[in-house]
């Protein structure tokens, strides 16, 4: 394992610890390098500068996530890990409100339909 | 003018003071609501939120429009806009160049571009 | 409850009566708001104006929402709205194959996997 | 010439006269058959299909291409092929704004600017 | 039939044999015209061309469909047909995680899930 | 220098030796990292795997390019990059034609657009 993979892999453990791993499951009899990838460039070299830290990071990630609306696997992987970095349900779901400007009300409803689903399972709803 | 106009406009005053002027001139002989609009449901109802600050909110922005990649001129404004409210030249790199892992180089290569043309203008650069 | 909210309710009442219920009840524990600025912007600010009447507002959306492709649940509201507002059938079938030559052949094969769905639902087929 | 290609032509007469000679000269050293191809397949096989008239057709494109803000060209053309076959600067205007619901704000500002470079060109601003 | 139906429905046949079917199936009781436009315009005009072989094609296609991430089920009819005309699995995952740059991560991820649940379906995992 | 940097760099000099310079020049005052990070990810590690040749590879950027239609001038440096490594102007002119069908006509469209500029200025054109 590279020192990149290494310290990727702690930013991991902080975000994202139980995903990656079903990602890198996923990933592990057909492209188990783009795995490998994920914890190497962003996680490695992107999360782990300096300048904004993980708790902003995350809720910038939610926020275009939202806004593609392209992939809802990772949206609720990111809610969690947005969570898991400190940001409350309700700044999430500021974040992801505010994409309605700039992508569109059906992508702000599903966005925050994906914050619904992973709230639920952290028992974080009814939001006050 | 109602109280959600005024109630965006003192967001706008803080944000985007200039570029609004410019979009209400390039609406005014077409499409004059549509400025209104911006003013009444973004800036009156989603920037004034209790939640997020703006400059977090402006953030997000400039990191959704990086991703979505589709309003270059709308996500100089933002980039604008996120340095007068507090955000540094290096948070706002940070936000874009984060994008490349999520909506690839290209994108995240065009926002920096976008940051260098505002941030010249302004005369932050280099940045270091 | 605002003027600009029972403005909106009205053309819901006539557009999607049913799955604005479901939305509201879908963000009631989450995001609220969202359901209420659906409410006060576009349906209040926008299916209201002149110039369009809802029949053709409601197949533009259909259009729009076939070529992003990007929220199916919405695009089989709209199906639904456009139904309710006096398209016929076809209208929206050919609304719909059109995007095949601006946003490609998947999303307007998608486009009409939707309104299969609806126009099963409402026993509107076979089409002839 | 086929006569697929003669019936795409007479639409094109009514809706685009000047411009798909303009993409002919663009292609023709380099790929006319995609000129071609817009010929026989949209301009021949969709707007000549019953239906939906060319008036609804190239405002539902209009709104499509507003909505995907990936082509401001092309955009400007379905502008004054949307004039061409009868709809008022109005209607056009109408069409785009109501895209800031489900594309966002810019690009809606963005097709209105693109309308507004028409209009202006065929005198027809301001607008009342 | 016309020609270029015959002709595209020879393409077909060494692309997409079932799939083609299921595609008539869904549609032809809503709008089986759009069938014939994919069989009469990609298949017979595009595919059929000089300058790119099948092989070639459909991985263009696969990594196009990847980076658009905006339709799963079309995504995984192509990577059949990719298959069908002599790409190894190797060649498809690669066309795939490159993507990763262009459209991002979680564009390649999903990818690689549509071209897993295809090649385990064909018994073609692990891949080595 | 990294190994990686370095193996990255190799590729680039046979694809895209003048535009990655470019690109450091445009970055280096703002974004240094990231012009570090498109020659250590994609290039390092992406271009040089096996199972598809550089030829390849760089025709299926310019399908996605082409098809996600919201870089034009990444679209045009790949195009260069797809000459450099020994595509044909008529195989480069056949992956955009292509994308018509996934993307619609206005991205293929610009796609071809981009590819004359690059053929016009390396004296390809006329295409025969």
């Amino acid at each position: 394992m590279s020192d990149r993979y290494e310290k990727g892999m702690k930013v991991l453990e902080i975000t994202n610890k139980d995903t990656i791993q079903e990602v890198f499951k996923e990933l592990e009899d057909i492209a188990p390098d783009l795995g490998k990838f994920i914890v190497e460039f962003p996680y490695s070299e992107i999360y782990t500068r300096e300048g904004l830290d993980l708790k902003t990071r995350e809720l910038i990630t939610v926020g275009a996530l939202t806004a593609l609306s392209n992939s809802e696997g990772q949206l609720k992987n990111h809610i969690n890990a947005a969570l898991n970095v400190g940001n409350s349900p309700k700044e999430i779901v500021e974040a992801i409100m505010q994409m309605s400007a700039y992508a569109g009300f059906p992508a702000a409803i599903n966005g925050i339909k994906a914050a619904k689903e992973i709230f639920k399972k952290r028992d974080l709803l009814p939001l006050r």
